[in-house]
């Protein structure tokens, strides 16, 4: 078994709802004759889901959906199994462009998409594939509001599955997935004291609560800044720091962006941080950190050690950025922890078969409420633990005027 | 001035956003020529939120929504200030029933309640009342499932504000403001040590979420029980225990039911409980411990400090019921924090001037969205908290398709 | 039974070590004969220790070592029990002080002080007591040092367990028990909402620690001021924000002193503070908080809640004293959880019978390691716990060169 | 510049204190002349303590302490500023004693030792170098306790500095370095969740209570297991579950050997581990889980993923273990982190030259308190950290009679 084999092997005995979906679609087939197209982070957890795919009967191709998130082996082990990928670490732009653009050419039934790349090139660039186009499931919060901005403009094509939004994604995977593994990533890069360290959390939507509770878990001091002025008293109530960026940036020694939007530190800030401070991305798209104005304003830059690149401001300051401004987690780690994903990719399996299994409208959907409810009974009992049942009496209670 | 007195003062001092809408009611008087029933658990800050609307112009009766809850000396103060007050401490279930049904007496157009006993009274006792009524506005979970089960039934009469689900309401009240004040009763009343204990905590909602996060802060080991596997799921990430109740109950030393619902611990569990455990509730009614069904299985019961009754059970074992199973941080303790109730109330004052404002169905609402920011807003401010503002590139980032 | 005797009823119930040494006392009469001096807070649990004595044939004078934590009702059980008890709670500075003589009338043989006051006396006003007396305990850090000067200063005339230091008291008392009733006092008298306050915790030893661990359990930011540089680490390293007090006073919401010094507030800061601070001290004195400055200082004062005094200060601020500047949780609740005071009582009680039977120097003497370890496993069986023994082969590894 | 070279200069970067005592150390040159063997785990941190010893005079030879920890591009960087290294990863046990054999070759005037294995090489095998033997410098709890045992059996040879017992060093070293540095290594490694995991922490001394503390941030629920019942009380106290091996073993999901004790994970163990158990030690050598009888007891083992070993048991149930069983966060990551070992390494630099000029017994030694204060004020210092001095009064009130 080559190493990227290992890491499948290692993460599926990990996967235990994956573990049980495998065991039904091998029986079942439900995927016969369907084309997927499949774009995400290339690691073991993706490459297992794509595996059951393909068990199910599908005939799937692969691509990454950043060019720095991908691991070769596992790419590798993929191929191995007979699956086409496209998809090389640091890749360039134009390379990644094209890699995804390619794995459109499998003609898809089913779109499985992380960050909306695939859906935006189908209605943009590869119209002419949309006649086959059954759904997308999307994976991220990002890729959703994309998506919904196509549906509120009238544009979209097809039903899209927001598997971001499931309970068993969103309540898990952007909370205790990102909060975990932003942390494991900035640790193995820059072996820096965590306990003490002024971290700054930009936005307070459930990736920021993670990142902020398992920063506080790690001794930090830990400053929100936010726009929604509920989320910030949320923060305070939580009893962190809140203040605007242009004060946070005077004061952070690490700072995390997870709001999904543009520029929300860039060249009003870059002057005003410390000698020494850290920058890195949790959200999906290397926007957050405003890089493009970094690379102009920037006197000189050079590699410091793996995935930490110095930059030397005009005034003299030297700051520092993990994986060229990626979600950390995945550029500088191996993304979420394994669990975590099997509850989001249990969700992406079934809502794929749903997408299939129903008639539905060009519409941005959430989760069924069943898929859900089912990965998290599965997931329960798969952890050995049992709850109660609602009493006739209790739910005569809570549904009967009185 | 008297105790109570003091304290409406003490507590007005810290209700930053109340004052400022008492300012302005004071020039602008919407409630003039408004009759108000309010039944609330009668302490200062509600007794402020009163003031505030009759200051504001209304007319309006008060009563406690609970015979335990009821501060004497506040209640007093409200008296002092020119408003009815039907509530007394300690009033038996009969006279509480009573009193509430006095409040109906001012004939009121706006009803302001709290577990939704006014509107039920309206709906099936008080029917002649019903063509008055312009709204209600709701501050309980409880409240708001017994108005939505008439509105399912198509019963409902007028419509109905669920300020319970506003976000200054929900997000803050149900888990930090009970969260806090569950513990403070439970630590004033008993005098025991939380480190070490494991506490149960009965339902993963918002108020469970609270509560377990508080006992986890005061160094307890937490068991939470559950019906919702996605709720179960999260109390397992948040790293606590999750079981059946049937095994909880054996090694629990304090529980805490924080469901809303009915005989979450009853008859099927008091004879699995410890020598000593101490059974709380901090859900709106006293259902949740099966008091009746624990006074049938007794051979004997005494009070054994202030608050604390003794229940010897047929096993020879005793437990300790606090606070008569009412909800224990109004039973043995002063409700919420001040400053929680002022964000609560705030969005009562002001939705209670929206339904005057507004012409709505005989539906449940949910509070509107611009109360919620303007009373988060005064918030922040009042707390000396500045957020940042979305860039014109940032909203067109998050709003336009890419 | 009475108010006071259920208080103590409870307490005992919930005090399994001391139960298991009054069962052998009881048999045994180690202090037939004996007469004791016995000074400390005088509420529920020291009561029980006092009766303890008493069944243990000990001829036992109680007064209270503060004019504000007397309890009277559980002074009047004690006094129902056949014990002379000298306290009553608000005496003045002068009566308190002739309690205390008073108690000194028995003409003890041992000494069981909290704060030095009773050791103190004897020294310098009742020299002529001297004779009698076998030995002291003492409880707090406060009345260590005050010995452990009288010692370094050859003065000191009889020997000294310094009961504080024994593990089962300062590593459970100081941190967890003053950690946690502390914020049951400044809940139960203020009602304000902790979650996002900036709480200023004034040293950083085991009460700092366990006061500043509660806080942030309960959602608060805070500040640490410590002079010795090593624990000014820990509270960075812990997460805490540490700063000068001249900067701290600016910014806090609620002071909390755990200093065992004099003057870690006083009108260097009374004008720095924020309108609204409130002051509280947690140390054994009330000499932390500057009382007499501060009365100097202040424009006007009145009580405005319950044991919650108002300085209006020359600038037109004001800020809230806490019961006088006393020790917050005695004065303002009710003393340490009682399970923590089992354990300090539970070395009380053991180590004056230690005195009587061991030969001691005029010295201060840590409490001995048998006791402390004998304690812990009677609170570790008490409460269900088993732990691992080591084996031969790893005593050997410990202990032998390899 | 190469890896091991940008490595050491990243570390420098952050070593604040360390960069104070090398300006110093230049200009002094306080090692003239003098010979130093270096021996501990071999990567960044390391690496610029004997440089900064190099550059303060000394002649020094380094090796590893561990066969599993040598970093080789650290070792290269070393070797390439004119320092002998002994060293690479993944010697054989026989290679790694030879190669801190030949670090002896230096004729140490002074020793700089990190689990005892140099002191004892001087007094069993290399007696004849101890006259040239000024003294010695231990980082680690066990090489202490190895020191001590020579100096009760009357056998040691020269004075040892125990760094390992300034306060700067284990109050943050071994609770916050390697707290956090274990969970590093474990989430690096495995990529599995943390949150909701069972963790059992074996020993709550500092590094107990570091892994403990950290686990729960990460969101695990935690167990602990202690010989010492005063400990499990703290851990007790702490909310953490307290229990015997025997029963932690079977239900435990990650396990964590922190007790500087052998076999506390042995044959008594393995069959009761649950399918999937992880063992990790955190301890100084890898006798914490008795890997000889694991590989006696197994029925077969292979790599699944790098630096786990999957154990294959009669029971047919698999274990794994990290990095063979050796101190995760140095086998499986970096070691601790940078600023955490400034503080220990700066304790070495400063005892070093204090065992050069004091005249010192063959005893095992205390850091002296200036260096400690020295240090800490360093520290607090480079992080902008300012802190109160004590009054005139204050110190009066602390140490005269009163």
């Amino acid at each position: 078994m080559n190493e990227g084999e290992k890491k499948l092997e290692w993460a599926f005995t990990h996967m235990k709802i994956l573990q049980k979906i495998k065991d039904d679609f091998e029986k079942r087939k439900p995927f016969k004759g369907i084309n997927i197209a499949l774009s995400i982070h290339l690691e073991a957890k993706t490459a297992n889901l794509a595996k059951v795919l393909k068990i199910g009967g599908a005939n799937i191709y692969v691509s990454g959906s950043n060019p720095l998130t991908t691991q070769d082996d596992v790419a590798d082990a993929l191929r191995n199994f007979g699956i086409p990928v496209f998809a090389r670490r640091g890749e360039q732009e134009s390379e990644h462009l094209e890699n995804i653009n390619k794995t459109l050419d499998v003609k898809p039934h089913i779109v499985i998409d992380d960050g909306g790349d695939l859906v935006h090139l189908l209605h943009y660039e590869r119209k002419e594939l949309l006649k086959n186009v059954i759904g997308a499931c999307e994976e991220t919060t990002t890729g959703v509001i994309r998506n919904k901005a196509l549906e509120n403009a009238k544009l979209l094509k097809f039903p899209v599955i927001a598997v971001n939004n499931g309970k068993c994604k969103h309540l898990f995977d952007n909370r205790y997935g990102t909060g975990q593994s932003t942390w494991d990533a900035i640790m193995r890069t820059t072996n820096l004291n965590i306990a003490g360290k002024n971290v700054v959390v930009v936005g307070y939507g459930w990736v920021g609560k993670g990142v902020a509770m398992r920063a506080r878990g790690l001794g930090a001091r830990v400053i929100v800044t936010e726009v929604d002025p509920i989320k910030a008293i949320e923060a305070y109530m939580d009893g962190f720091d809140v203040m605007e960026m242009k004060n946070a940036a005077k004061v952070g020694d690490i700072f995390v962006t997870t709001t999904g939007n543009t520029n929300v530190i860039d060249s009003r800030h870059f002057e005003l941080l410390k000698d020494g401070a850290i920058l890195t991305n949790a959200g999906h798209f290397n926007v957050e950190i405003a890089m493009d104005e970094l690379e102009k304003e920037k006197v000189s830059k050079r590699e410091v050690r793996q995935n930490i690149m110095e930059y030397t401001l005009k005034n003299g300051r030297h700051i520092y950025v993990l994986g060229e401004g990626r979600l950390v987690n995945l550029a500088c780690a191996d993304g979420h922890p394994i669990e975590i994903m099997d509850l989001s990719f249990a969700l992406q399996a079934l809502s794929a078969e749903y997408l299939l299994t129903h008639q539905l409208e060009n519409k941005v959907y959430d989760v069924p409420e069943e898929i859900d409810i089912k990965v998290a009974n599965i997931f329960l009992e798969a952890n050995g633990i049992k709850i109660d049942k609602l009493t006739k009496k209790q739910i005569d209670y809570l549904t009967k005027p009185h």
